[in-house]
């Protein structure tokens, strides 16, 4: 396939590099800033960096467009074809319908779950892709290209992505933020961190193969009010993260109690 | 080394047999419950299972104390040993100090620093041992009986100890909650929650390489409102996670903006 990435981002740095190891030619990069697109154009046999938002000229079977949420609306409403190119974007936040601006495209999603930054190769195989399109000979389309770099593919739809998404947040980005509060107790004590590395992974483990719910541990679901008070004692001059605490704590305990 | 275990919960059903593995005789496992001290004591060649915790009469150099820390005062005042005998507690969040009623003793901490259940087995060599004692001689050997079960042994006095234990209720229990609603989410769409495992195991290996807060991703750190106030929208069956959800964000916003 020949496939055009508009965005030089963390996603469209892995995502682009995963479909040329795949043997998809990518044939243009656009990116607002010269540099982004020119470094990402670099990496790529046979692509051309662009400053335009008008494809016509470019040979393209496929165009994904991912740059940040809020600038999918402005490029969808800019971005030029030729009719019956298939044009999909990458967010887990935005649905197919924010496409709709762009005419005569055969229109999808293409959504790689998972956190990535430039600094850090990634496993595509890995990845789950998931994919959505207006009618079936796109979805089928967006399906094989999945294929072609990932070993899970799941059609999904805008309201179900939505959801994900939002799971994603908790399991992910709000998961980091609690492990970011235990190193900076850890650092303020001055113990090495990775004295916890063991029990963290030995706790994700358990909670992938069970309802995380049914294997809760610690001084909350014991309901062990000596330990909680000594905490909340302990963190005393971070307001913030007393608060936190009992917030969690409650929830941890309102989950049992409802079960 | 002969040992006595005092309690035959998570904590020393696991412990003992490692020691046995170790090459340490077991000599005595007590527990309140019949059925729980001669389940554990089956398991370990030369035990036998006491209903007494007055030890005069095993063999025994080294006792450990493994029960739910609210029984650990109680067992210290009760427990009769040879003068000279090693005592140690395995609890994370106690101090040595509570030990103090036992005459004659010398006096320690043993505490395996991960999370145990009956049915999950445990490579005890990955678990860190922080030990702790009323003196030098008898932290050695405390040191030498943790050298021969694990690979990391560190030296933790109970102030640390207990921030350790703090640190691990955030990045273990309270982590172990949030993976339990994004679990909650994804049922309640009927989503398979194997998802996101891949990007589960992308965050914690990225946390456990970098400082957490420099690699936190997502909708709040980019203050990324629309997303925000429609991921709050969804949650509004739900007013307990739509609080967690907010304070977390606040709370991401918050450390952001201090750094």
């Amino acid at each position: 396939m020949n496939i055009a990435m508009i965005g030089a981002g963390n996603v469209a740095w892995h995502l682009a590099q995963a479909l040329q190891a795949a043997g998809h030619t990518l044939t243009a990069v656009y990116s607002r800033t010269a540099t982004h697109r020119e470094e990402l154009a670099q990496l790529l046999s046979q692509a051309q960096p662009i400053a335009t938002l008008d494809l016509n000229t470019i040979p393209v079977d496929i165009v994904l467009i991912a740059v940040p949420d809020a600038a999918l609306a402005p490029v969808a409403s800019a971005l030029q074809v030729a009719p019956g190119t298939v044009v999909a974007h990458t967010s887990g936040s935005q649905p197919l319908a924010i496409l709709n601006a762009i005419a005569n495209a055969r229109k999808g999603v293409f959504y790689p779950l998972q956190t990535f930054s430039k600094t850090k190769a990634v496993d595509f195989k890995q990845v789950p892709m998931l994919v959505e399109a207006q009618d079936s000979a796109t979805l089928q389309e967006l399906v094989a290209l999945a294929q072609s770099i990932s070993k899970t593919i799941e059609a999904v739809a805008s309201d179900s992505r939505k959801q994900l998404h939002l799971a994603a947040v908790f399991a992910c980005n709000f998961t980091n933020h609690l492990l970011g509060i235990s190193q900076q107790i850890l650092q303020e004590a001055n113990l090495p961190h990775h004295l916890l590395h063991p029990l963290i992974q030995e706790t994700i483990a358990k909670a992938m193969q069970h309802n995380p719910y049914t294997v809760q541990t610690g001084p909350a679901i014991r309901h062990d009010e000596n330990v909680i008070q000594e905490h909340l004692h302990m963190l005393q001059q971070h307001p913030r993260l007393q608060e936190l605490y009992r917030l969690l704590t409650h929830s941890i305990q309102a989950t049992a109690d409802n079960s």
